[in-house]
């Protein structure tokens, strides 16, 4: 179902009032970026790559997000160039050179205007001439220019290869384990190391994702939307679940929506599990039939004007909780309650996981399903974290330890999961021992129960925002739902 | 949308009397291929690598079509060896270890009895195993037992390897570039020469690519699933086609098609053009309005059961051709037929190409498209072959050379793209220029037409069969199938 994503967020700038223009956004975002490299600098960042499905079939293409967030050009082969220092040429865009077979093939390549105003950048060159451009500045030559007619347009950045403190800025990212291959931001340190000397090179990891983790203006308005298309999704999805349907049936319904509202693609591949594969994470096979009485728990939203949300939900096949599905999906809708009070400004996202997991470690107590709440015992079934940042990625990037300020975007998604496996799985101590005795007749009651809640907030100057405000989320929100439906 | 591919295969067999159940026929693959290697030979073969779509999220798995084909396994970290001089325990497939945390993340992998049941293969291993495995095969020590008691299983590769006879088959596949990095197997087989003295290499790409060229009767059945599955979701596309209506909303209504039939995947991204979008090959962003008077090129099929059928249809926004479009419409699908009739057993596919390509020479000719039906002016407007296997894979591996026999499947999609830039790209020569001006008015008249006309054919032991017959195909058929829609 993907294609390219940007032309959705191309037609946002005029659905959002007030929001701003997605190039001055993108102008700003790079202003802040040159700030922080200073004069002496320049960064160079690539297009990911084409990823191979199979044989001459590729993937949809994913453009990298941090040349999303500097240059919103989704198309590949694509390469961005920031001299802080120039006079008039601080941001320039290499583009794929213009190759009507290939056009043809596989459709319209950026012509340098449209790149330009596209991306709001100084200049546009063409990608073949990206080597030659490097290898003039590094060697302080005018680019494309007899030297008499050079106007001192990079004589910043060459007094600072002369003076020996010119930097080269690579947002490297993650760093690649000892026995991984370089990846190419680390490769093309190391070549420009060995041919510039004097060149250091410097990260502007934190410096590109530290601005990614605090939303603009239009930013929050793109989130919003994407995560209004996810809501109705869920609702969707809800709609169409039925005992005796097949999962992938479901999953039609919901990523249906996604397409007919323009989104280009999942934000990550659904999660569709009824049952016992309700208690499976990352569960992506949705080939069961669902059943009157179980759970089906939907983790899935779209990628949408360059943003993802992030969604969860377990409802009942039939309506209608039992029960012991009742009493866990109170228990992780009240833990989200706490965890939702504890995320404000100046707070951690620590504070929020501890408030939360207070509620789950109380609340399995009353179940029976932990005997010692002070005790790590809440972890067999409290498996995962329960915050994250959302964005351009799902698991968008940010540094945790930074507190908490408006324009923070991110979840809360408490999860119980009752699998036999779990403690099967309890290294052999005689406190496991007397632990798992105890817990039996309760884990029996509960077994295979998988739930999880999780919205997508923003903390904004005002408070706390629930964006995915309009799925149906308490028991009895659910409930009606379900039973108003048709 | 995507999901891991194998249960819908699995679920195809009962659903498929007289095809015969997938695991005689993995073991009947593998027997095939064990007798091209000999008793002095080894095939390895590994599973795809997972790809990444962003940061740490990944694109849905897509298994190694050649793993698929011996082995029917879709999980990664797989490997299968073969060694026919074996005793008994001829294939071998290892697969990954238990892991619970792995597991309750990621969900079930296959125990040694779920991956023997379901490939059919004689023994299974672990993952964890084959480094090991391998390092005692080469240097001729009993595998997992003692010296004392070794049954003499390896002995026949033993012994080839004692006398410097050994082979290690590995499928190559498409050779690597002179500045690519080396491919896995590849790489494997370096490592191999430099370990074991005496052993040698050779390309086993032919024996599995030519059996992969003639489909099983299990395979025929599953084609012709997998193509009703991709009719259905065509005709559902012509349901949805109206005037000022975006293409991904008849991108959603094809889609949704495969999700709910249980298809975890599109075999190829789909392609949803109108009006000019319809003369670039590949177009993949369908994000344009389509308007009153316009075709809709929709070329899209589902990836089922393990098979990808391929169909393309270009039909009228607004349910009714005019004359132009009616004109190249009738003259792809004229050049289709005078394909089939030459799609006999014992031609090959340029004859099919050739049949086809002389009809077109006549029509634009008539057209007033081209001025001389004996030069190559049609390939302006006729831009690509018309014949590729289909399979695994939509463009399936097979030698074209190989003259058509039954059991091979194929399609013939002539097509006709009117473009401008197609004439800008014309070499400046006087007989290029004549020609420009000569056609001006025709172009101008057909201009941003684009018309294809695709079906998945199987060639029996009975003449040619057409899958995808139920997708409405002529210019009365289709007019027909519009007009009747809600």
């Amino acid at each position: 179902m993907r294609r390219v994503w940007w032309p959705a967020a191309f037609s946002l700038a005029s659905a959002m009032a007030g929001a701003g223009e997605l190039q001055d956004d993108l102008r700003a975002r790079r202003a802040r970026v040159m700030d922080a490299i200073g004069p002496d600098g320049m960064l160079v960042h690539w297009s990911a790559p084409v990823r191979v499905y199979s044989r001459d079939v590729d993937y949809e293409y994913r453009q990298d997000s941090d040349m999303l967030y500097l240059t919103g050009i989704d198309q590949e082969g694509t390469a961005l160039v920031l001299l802080p220092g120039n006079k008039t040429k601080k941001s320039i865009l290499f583009v794929s050179d213009a190759d009507p077979r290939r056009e043809h093939r596989e459709g319209h390549l950026l012509t340098k205007p449209e790149a330009q105003e596209a991306s709001g950048v100084d200049e546009v060159r063409l990608a073949s001439e990206l080597d030659g451009f490097l290898t003039s500045l590094m060697n302080r030559q005018p680019i494309g220019e007899r030297r008499a007619e050079y106007t001192g347009e990079y004589d910043a950045f060459f007094d600072a290869l002369k003076a020996g403190k010119a930097r080269l800025a690579l947002v490297f990212g993650r760093r690649p384990g000892v026995k991984d291959e370089l990846p190419r931001a680390f490769e093309f340190a190391e070549r420009m190391r060995q041919r510039v000397p004097g060149l250091s090179v410097t990260d502007a990891t934190d410096t590109v994702w530290g601005l990614r983790q605090v939303k603009t203006a239009y930013e929050r308005a793109a989130l919003q939307r994407s995560t209004d298309i996810s809501a109705d999704a869920h609702r969707a999805a809800m709609r169409a679940t039925k005992p005796d349907r097949f999962e992938y049936e479901v999953e039609a319904a919901l990523e249906k929506v996604y397409l007919e509202r323009g989104a280009p693609s999942w934000g990550y591949p659904s999660i569709v599990g009824s049952g016992p594969n309700a208690t499976i994470l990352h569960y992506n096979r949705s080939t069961r039939r669902m059943k009157a009485g179980e759970l089906l728990l939907i983790d899935a939203a779209a990628f949408h004007g360059g943003m993802t949300a992030d969604i969860t939900r377990s409802w009942p096949v039939s309506g209608k909780y039992s029960k012991e599905q009742a009493e866990l999906w109170r228990l992780v809708l009240a833990a989200q309650e706490a965890g939702m009070k504890a995320a404000v400004a100046g707070n951690r996202t620590a504070d929020v996981e501890k408030a939360a997991e207070e509620v789950v470690k109380a609340g399995l107590l009353n179940l029976g399903l932990v005997t010692d709440a002070s005790s790590k015992q809440h972890r067999t079934w409290y498996t995962h974290g329960i915050c994250h940042w959302i964005g351009l990625d799902v698991h968008d990037v940010g540094d945790y330890r930074r507190p908490l300020e408006p324009g923070m975007a991110f979840v809360i998604e408490p999860g119980l999961y009752i699998r036999e496996a779990a403690l099967d799985a309890l290294e052999d101590t005689p406190e496991n021992r007397a632990f798992k005795e105890k817990v039996k007749p309760a884990v029996a009651k509960y077994r295979d129960i998988g739930v999880r809640v999780e919205d997508s907030f923003l903390l904004t100057e005002t408070g706390l925002v629930r964006l995915s405000a309009r799925v149906p989320r308490t028991l009895e929100e659910i409930e009606a739902f379900m039973a108003g439906r048709d």
